[in-house]
């Protein structure tokens, strides 16, 4: 592992010179986001437990307190926490003080990311998530009568989290300006992310999309929400005005987003299934059009083409078949293609950061400078 | 009809004696919601139409320009527009000069009603809407071989819709404190419906819900977002603090809600269905507990429930069955009784506006007044 960190960061061999360097980096990202997730699981438990006291809904309904218990379990089973490392770091690059408002972008940023799981979940048919049910299998379970109730209730859910997402924001006491930028920037990355999924099931319909194509999708459906946001968010609570870094900023998100999806895509083919706790049939399965397919199809013979056209969207694929597919692709070194695009634009995201070091504080700049190579690293 | 009117009134016989008055006043109120509609309609019309030209949209995404499309659709069939009247109306109570924003907030009030009307029609698994398909439908037309892009494509035009809704009112160009001050009202009225619509699904589940049970879950499924909301709208455009006046505006708004409700549910069972859009059976078919099923069930004989019970939710009810819980209803004075309580809220709703003349332009104070039992003889 730290061979290989070594290996991307050749071009940095003046700051980043030994294996013990980049041992003590990867601790102390590591440790970094750790102590952010461990701090935000006890903000997040809090205002999940102050949301069932003080949630402005009829006394009587179940339903709605079960609602809000669910959208509970499934916000604090957590996920990486990524956005919300982004946005404490994104307020470190303005200053080392604690500024108040952190805690409260935290929160919408992943209520915001619970609603799009909950519909997400509705739009797969996904039964699991996080390592649990989804919202919409968990309320299958509990209306095994009744699916469309379940379907009703699951997507309401998903609204609310939305809304919640929101409120968190107008209720946090910030200064009405900044309580207004923080919408506006919710509210931008929430409609970019509907657009880029509803651009990623398109993705799907056409023979073979370009790699541009995937690069806008994942723009649109990641990189604004999951990277560009939290760090707009991170900056506006420090006091900094985003807009007047629009430009690099939307390069950094964009080429974080694009190295992270090709990784997840890739991941999903090519992975350990132990590890990443998700068939390698599913993308094939569903007929997902992914970095990972899109290049083995791009690559692929005629004939082999026809054979892997026969395989996506059967729902019955069976691991033979995901072998006969990573055959081809490896043949065709549509694999190492892969990985080594996918740490192009880690690379490439890294030295956007890197020119940050002249209107922000190192030690924050040298986390977002890391994070990218270190996310695709520690997943391969 | 002015007659009935006039025994509505009676109560108010010095200010509205003779039938004429009332003719007067009835094309007068009719002619302001006419203006209303007609003005909305090209409003909303050219918002569709910047929409499509200026997105933060993918411009090689079909799917993309296809919802937007399909909300335009939808938004432009109509309905009512009665929101968008009570947003005018309030604002006409503190001013008759024209103010900006008005129609940033009833594009907003709309683009929420939209998002609320496409994912209850996939809650209700609803083809039609507004006389025309439902956004799901219209899905469901196009891809008749993947039902589950349908479902994902409506679901996530949906979601636009929301964010949309609260877009309109960022960008307004209003004073900043004015802006948070509206998206705050919308977030919680949002929020507000989500609640009520779960609760809605419960309701159908216990043996018979109580009348309390019933207003509350319209307090929170209807008033607010339909009543309340665009009347806090129009007051704060207009330069009036809504929270002044929050305890009489939640009761009218509360008032009206119920009064609408219980003419809806009344019409669903007893109203001619060539008038109403929507067969008799729907409702008993879906087993949903109205205040109209409610109230047979509940004065019902032990034996009639019984036989009500064997009709409710079953998909193959009948006209048949549909005149049998008509019978009942009928011997027991259940619609008679159901008119008379739909028109005591009205009246109520009346009263309270009747003392917003103290702080408030008379015009619109009679409008407010008028419009509740207005609104239930025009349709009964």
């Amino acid at each position: 592992m730290p061979f290989r960190i070594q290996i991307r960061f050749r071009d940095e061999a003046s700051e980043v010179s030994t294996s013990s360097d980049i041992d003590r980096i990867t601790r102390e990202l590591q440790g970094r986001i750790a102590d952010y997730q461990d701090h935000f699981s006890r903000v997040f438990a809090q205002y999940f437990e102050d949301l069932q006291r003080n949630f402005d809904g009829p006394a009587e309904s179940r339903f709605t307190a079960r609602s809000l218990e669910l959208l509970g379990h499934l916000s604090l089973r957590g996920g990486k926490r990524q956005r919300v490392a982004f946005l404490y770091e994104a307020a470190r690059l303005v200053t080392a003080e604690p500024v108040p408002g952190l805690d409260e972008a935290a929160l919408s940023i992943e209520l915001l990311q619970t609603h799009l799981l909950v519909h997400d979940d509705i739009i797969d048919d996904a039964p699991t998530r996080r390592g649990g049910p989804s919202t919409y299998y968990a309320y299958r379970e509990e209306f095994p009568q009744h699916p469309q109730t379940a379907l009703g209730l699951a997507l309401l859910a998903g609204d609310l989290a939305a809304f919640l997402s929101l409120q968190v924001l107008l209720d946090s006491g910030l200064p009405v300006a900044l309580r207004h930028a923080l919408v506006d920037v919710q509210t931008r990355a929430a409609a970019a992310t509907f657009v880029g999924q509803m651009f990623d099931l398109e993705r799907d319909f056409p023979q073979i999309p370009s790699e541009e194509l995937l690069n806008s999708v994942s723009d649109y459906k990641a990189s604004r929400s999951s990277a560009l946001a939290p760090i707009q968010l991170g900056l506006l609570v420090a006091g900094e005005d985003p807009v007047e870094h629009a430009e690099t900023l939307r390069r950094y998100a964009l080429m974080f987003g694009i190295s992270g999806q090709m990784c997840d895509d890739y991941l999903s083919l090519f992975g350990d299934e132990r590890v990443t706790g998700k068939p390698n049939t599913a993308d094939v399965r569903d007929g997902r059009r992914t970095y990972a397919i899109r290049a083995v199809l791009a690559t692929a013979t005629e004939t082999e083409r026809v054979r892997i056209e026969s395989i996506l969207g059967r729902p019955d694929c069976t691991a033979a078949d995901i072998d006969c597919l990573r055959d081809i692709a490896q043949h065709h070194r549509v694999d190492r293609e892969l990985r080594s695009k996918m740490h192009r634009y880690a690379e490439l995201a890294c030295r956007e950061a890197a020119g940050w070091r002249d209107c922000w504080h190192d030690d924050a700049v040298t986390f977002f400078e890391r994070v990218p190579v270190w996310g695709v690293e520690r997943t391969l």
